[in-house]
């Protein structure tokens, strides 16, 4: 059995919520493995509830994996700037080679940018992303629980530069970022790595989906065959 | 004179930043006026230095009232199920009418989501979108810093359902998000606006711009003339 969800009270958007008229939007959606068609609201209904948690995690492994490519999403800190506001910026990813991703998300960034700063200071970290600039949510809005939406929370922690664990981070952040390369040697960048608390996935109507970070790491290590499906 | 930034340490990328080679995208970038091509490396730098306060207004002012048709953003609150972390989310947003944007950002949300329970507690929130998804980065990394980014952080306040304010809001939310007036009723969705105290643009080499939240809300009074520009 799952554990509970840690956001046990949220349901946002019960299946009373009326679709909206079928898009047609199919042809742009990317295909996935045994999902039925964005019209076919019934039969997805029926397919997202027969979806064990590894059908869930691959929703996960599919968004940070084809999302915004070059990938790139938002990390919200607590800022020390602003007196322990939340603090949302834009920033680049990689959680591997592509077609290869481990589902751990790896940054480069400097301390002359408010978010390493932060997370030097609070570790306290949290990562999401939108379906919607895939272009896979068709005429949906983007606030409407059918086009998903991901936050990772965790911690964001340094990565040892001499460590081969760097060496892969920096393999999967400079070939999918291929001019961080070139970015400014002055500005001190480092790797920094997003450990994995909780997981809050919507992606269809009845609230988030419950997953838990061993769930989808362990998956990681599938994930290739879904990464290139 | 300008306030001094309240980010006075960030000075991220600055002008030593090798540009990568000029990237071919002047033909969907969209035109701000006076704005030389991206290619201009040396023009743009004295076009930027020449911009006085209303001229970075209008770059924030360009990414509000344009970005992410239908626009949304992603708003970090401090989480009340996750102990005090940041938690990001992404919700839709309207800051008025299409053309008549005012600059105070307005959503639509339900309790039954974590976003409007955190800000119910705590109303400490940051509004974050970046140009990327809009195409006009060209072939830039989403982290160049001459891809945009804006924060807006402030408070997330509930807006009176029975004022004026509200029917303006509901306005400018169904306008640009028709779907939202079907909306399950029993969700109890309510008004929300961003109080905006500190905002944080990074639109090229050198750091944020320094910007108060009121030299931004007066040039809203003459924005429409840059929406539609």
């Amino acid at each position: 059995m799952l554990s509970p969800a840690r956001f046990g009270l949220a349901a946002a958007f019960l299946l009373v919520l009326r679709l909206p008229a079928p898009a047609p939007v199919s042809a742009a959606r990317p295909i996935v493995a045994g999902k039925p068609a964005p019209s076919e609201a019934t039969a997805t209904a029926r397919w997202l509830a027969a979806q064990n948690t590894w059908g869930v995690v691959r929703s996960i492994a599919y968004l940070v994996g084809h999302s915004l490519i070059p990938a790139h999403i938002f990390l919200s800190t607590i800022s020390s700037d602003l007196n322990g506001a939340p603090f949302g910026n834009v920033v680049s990813y990689s959680d591997g080679l592509p077609g290869e991703g481990h589902g751990i998300p790896y940054f480069y960034l400097t301390t002359l940018d408010p978010t390493a700063r932060d997370a030097l200071e609070d570790e306290r970290t949290s990562f999401t992303l939108s379906e919607f600039p895939l272009g896979t949510c068709g005429k949906i809005d983007p606030e409407n629980p059918t086009c998903s939406k991901l936050t990772l929370t965790g911690k964001l922690k340094l990565v040892d530069l001499q460590s081969s664990e760097a060496d892969l981070a920096k393999s999967a952040l400079f070939t999918k970022h291929p001019e961080m390369k070139d970015w400014p040697k002055n500005h001190h960048f480092k790797i920094f790595k997003l450990e994995i608390e909780n997981i809050f996935l919507i992606d269809w109507f009845g609230g988030p989906k419950p997953i838990s970070p061993s769930q989808y790491l362990e998956f990681g290590r599938n994930q290739q065959s879904v990464m290139s499906s």
